[in-house]
């Protein structure tokens, strides 16, 4: 089977913003596509139906899932967990998928439940607006989408969802389940907080409402996402509570090592502090991204779970983009070869280093790709 | 004189991304008008008066206020004090403002230098990018400008620097100095740190920094403002040290709730908070506006200092729109006539009853404006 079909019928649990936009996006590339949808909201199936968002809705997870290849589970990441384990029990065997905000305790039970055809995932888009009526083919278009393979998921899950994401338009980056969790809490889920602590702020004084309309872009921006659905974030937070926490305790301390500088007039430390913030957010959307030519690189690895995770992980942690991945077992057992297509030659090259770096025995350009 | 003349030749002291902008906004309006600019920063007066922000450019503070009516001190809010004692000592008596984002300090020092003929100012627009290359005729166009009238200002200086503030597109509302800073600090110094904070944590783990081209649109939105000017921000704090502070405070109280909500699995709590944010956040920009036809009001006053304050900053805290005001003052003393021009019948019937609470004997409709 090639890749073009690997994802063969998808069923789309849940049929909100992120679902419905998923289907939405797959049909788009590929009308031909079955996209099965389910949704336990039925204004939701219906909105979603109407919107063409999928082929056709079922009435029940199970018949939804039944014939399907490929399962995202697009449903609130507290409720990942608990839908995994309906799957797990439904007829089928398709490679399962999430798009959670938090990955670690969900791909832990997740893979309790399915094992190696589970594969974790979050989309880095979405907005601050809710359900299929905000949902789009080009949500993902250019978003970065982050893959968590555990040490069990197979390497036909892995190829299948690496697929579907690169389908909608999105760009897969493999990366551990908890350096997601850490990560995210810092770029997502306390500025959420924050966000929301700033409105709260400034709303706080009763008198003030009517002057509230005099802020400026600047306020805007840095609130908008406080318009965001609460119970959506709620379910995030929960699932990702220690590394909100940690993340918490970090910003409280860049906060009050600014109360400091303005408290004591450090008035030289405080543009210091401030030059350095704008230098990073002037750098954070200049990386350089690694495009370009395929670049082939081949290991020899030894046969034991896990070298598909610790392969895409490190390929994630350089921002690497890999194209395609593919491991011969060797049939006498003990090592194998494992074949990675990666977007350019500087990507191939430091990719290389960072495995030789790891252990791994790397071949660049190696004959028979 | 009428309005449309009122600013007269106007002298921009401080030619960057404000100052510049004034002056393209003006000219844009009034192409006749006499803008003289100055700036100690040869480069950037050559810039400005390349791109067409001034008509004549003066080699010297005093030579570009010489014969101005209206002067705009559009430095950095820490060296205002300073230029506005550089404009009391140099010749002419124009009407004087500024554009500083914090005014307590500031109107205390400038009042001190020039009397009645100072008004503080503030618009609220601006840019993350600086200098005179981010200038724009359209920066105002539908923002809001306060007005900070101390209790000396003349009126003849208040309909002065309003009127120049309706020429660049900018809709004036006055405000209490005090009350300005605590709300600024609320609304635009508290957001500005907490986006540096925000920006320090997402960088703070060297290993992260080839990930943080992973962040979403809402890490994007909320740390937009990190990448301004370092200078010019710690010049504002500085000027505003204690309601930067106090709000720091209450900022940081409202993120300990958070914490606390987070820490104890308080997810209802937590979704409440999330809710409350989130109404406040969809209610701000959706204030009932007061627009429609002018409407009249007359006051009898008392013939003392403070009254135009008082009265321009009464129709600020509703969020109503003075069109005109002009005071006449008794031959014999004792009592004097103040009449305002109020947009739409709402806000006029709302500041008609907020004038009568203060005190006022007001008369709506008036006969004889």
């Amino acid at each position: 089977m090639g890749d073009a079909a690997r994802e063969g019928k998808v069923a789309v649990i849940g049929t909100g913003l992120i679902g419905g936009s998923i289907g939405l996006a797959l049909l788009k590339s590929s009308p031909q596509l079955e996209v099965h949808g389910f949704d336990d909201d039925r204004r939701c199936a219906r909105a979603a139906m109407e919107a063409g968002a999928v082929t056709t809705m079922a009435t029940s997870l199970s018949e939804a899932v039944e014939e399907a290849a490929t399962v995202v589970l697009a449903v609130p990441t507290d409720a990942v967990a608990a839908v995994a384990s309906e799957v797990a029990a439904a007829p089928g065997a398709a490679v399962v998928t999430d798009v959670g905000s938090a990955k670690h305790l969900i791909v832990e039970a997740a893979t309790a439940a399915l094992g190696s055809r589970f594969v974790g995932g979050h989309p880095m888009a979405g907005s601050e607006r809710r359900g299929i009526e905000a949902a789009t083919p080009d949500l993902f278009q250019g978003a970065s989408w982050i893959l968590t393979p555990s040490d069990v998921t197979s390497q036909d899950a892995y190829r299948t969802v690496r697929a579907l994401v690169t389908r909608v338009g999105a760009r897969p980056v493999a990366m551990a389940a908890r350096d997601h969790d850490a990560l995210i809490a810092r770029l997502s889920h306390v500025p959420q907080l924050v966000a929301s602590a700033l409105v709260t702020l400034a709303a706080s004084d009763a008198a003030d409402t009517a002057l509230l309309g005099l802020a400026a872009g600047g306020f805007r921006d840095v609130t908008r996402i406080a318009a965001s659905d609460p119970g959506l974030w709620t379910s995030i937070v929960r699932t990702n509570k220690a590394s909100v926490l940690a993340a918490l305790d970090g910003f409280s301390g860049h906060l009050r090592e600014l109360r400091e500088l303005v408290e004591e007039g450090s008035w030289d430390g405080l543009q210091s502090f401030l030059a350095a913030a704008r230098g990073a957010r002037l750098d954070l959307f200049q990386k350089p991204s690694y495009e370009g030519e395929p670049h082939n690189l081949a290991l020899l690895i030894p046969d034991r779970p896990g070298v598909l995770a610790e392969v895409t992980t490190a390929a994630g942690q350089i921002g690497a983009n890999i194209e395609d991945i593919k491991i011969f077992h060797s049939p006498e057992g003990g090592t194998g070869r494992l074949e990675l297509t990666v977007s350019g030659e500087s990507a191939s090259s430091d990719l290389a280093q960072r495995l030789t770096a790891l252990g791994y025995r790397v071949q660049q350009d190696p004959i028979g790709i």
